[in-house]
This record gives structure tokens, C-alpha cells and sequence, in this order.
């Protein structure tokens, strides 16, 4: 892939997955959310040092993305739940490649 | 990867991982080197739109992450060539599946 294959459409693309998925909250989110549905409480509480705001913002990024959906259930009082969406899911081995080389190069440059 | 295990050291991992490519121009200087043994004003000619200051800042970035070296050659001038590490080499696999999850994320986002 690295080898003589720049051109912007590819360049692009791997921008467009690093934009969904950098930054310090995005991961976390679909972390908490890859073990079920959440309401935004049970988001707030399980993603540590998030702020409400903070919370909103990055849901609504992740709802624009499609790899979160938004339901409001029609009850009284009406309840807001988040779920990872397909297209969510299939950050899998994105997620799986970034975790191995990771580690790898945690070794190569901290070598622990 | 994604199921259940968002412990810290995995997502401290991953987060490594993001940091040693994102921003506007790690990666293309990447496939600029990807290509062979570069000196700094090529690198500057090749990687459109940077600045002499943004690439040295970026190439001590990734010289500093062991992605690339920095070699001093011995002559009169003495001359600096930047070369991408076997290190650097590995990143292929996560940019293959950047590249692969990114296409599919815009013809689900934006339908292109």
C-alpha cells in the first residue's frame, strides 16, 4: 500500500478513516458501546473525564458518521438510547490492525 | 477487538498508533519516502504545500518515532538523506486497512 500509491483518492480515504475515529473520546465511545445499547448517562458515567458537552458533540459526530445510531423510544418520559451501527462494527479490524501495531511500536520506541 | 476490550492499555495502544500518522502530512511524506531515499528540498518539491519548517518539524517527528532515518553523508557539503525504516515499512498493513475502511465509509457516508 505505502509503496508508490500516494495519489490524493487514496490519501483522502485514509484521512477520511483517521478523522472517524481520531481524537481522544471517539474510540471510547464505540468501546462502551460495542457491549450494548447505552443511554447518555450510562455513556457519561462509563467514559471516564468526559464532560456532558463533550459528550454530546462527540455522539452527534459519531451519529453523522453512521457508525453510531440515535433512537428515541416513545415512552413517557420519551428515553434516548445510542447503539454501534454495522458500519460501526466494521471498524474491527481497522481498530485490530491499529491495537497490534501499536503495541509494536510502543516496544520499537519505549521498548515496554 | 472492538467487543469488550477497551481496557487502557489497548486503547493507549491504538491511540500510539493514531498519533504516529494523523495529521495533515505524516503520511505523505511517508509514500514520498516509500519511494526511496529522499533529501529535504525533495521531500519539500514533493509534498505539496508544505513548509520548510512544517517537514523539518514533521521528519524529526518521525525520525523521533523511528518510522525514518536521518543519514549525514560525509562530503563536501555534506549532504542529509531521510530513508523509511523497516519500522516505517510495517505501518503498511494499518494504512492498507485505513485505506480500505475509509472507501467504504465514504460510499456510506456520502454515497462516492
Amino acid at each position: 500500500m505505502l509503496r508508490g500509491e500516494g495519489c490524493p483518492k487514496n490519501v483522502l480515504a485514509i484521512k477520511d478513516a483517521l478523522e472517524a475515529v481520531e481524537g481522544r473520546w471517539k474510540l471510547l465511545i464505540l468501546f462502551a458501546l460495542s457491549n450494548g445499547p447505552r443511554r447518555f448517562k450510562q455513556l457519561a458515567r462509563e467514559v471516564n473525564g468526559i464532560t456532558d458537552k463533550t459528550l454530546s458533540k462527540e455522539l452527534k459526530n459519531l451519529v453523522d458518521n453512521k457508525l453510531i445510531s440515535r433512537t428515541v423510544h416513545d415512552e413517557f418520559p420519551p428515553t434516548v438510547e445510542y447503539a454501534i451501527t454495522t458500519h460501526g462494527e466494521s471498524l474491527d479490524r481497522v481498530i485490530e490492525e491499529l491495537h497490534q501495531w501499536g503495541v509494536s511500536h510502543r516496544n520499537e520506541v519505549i521498548g515496554k
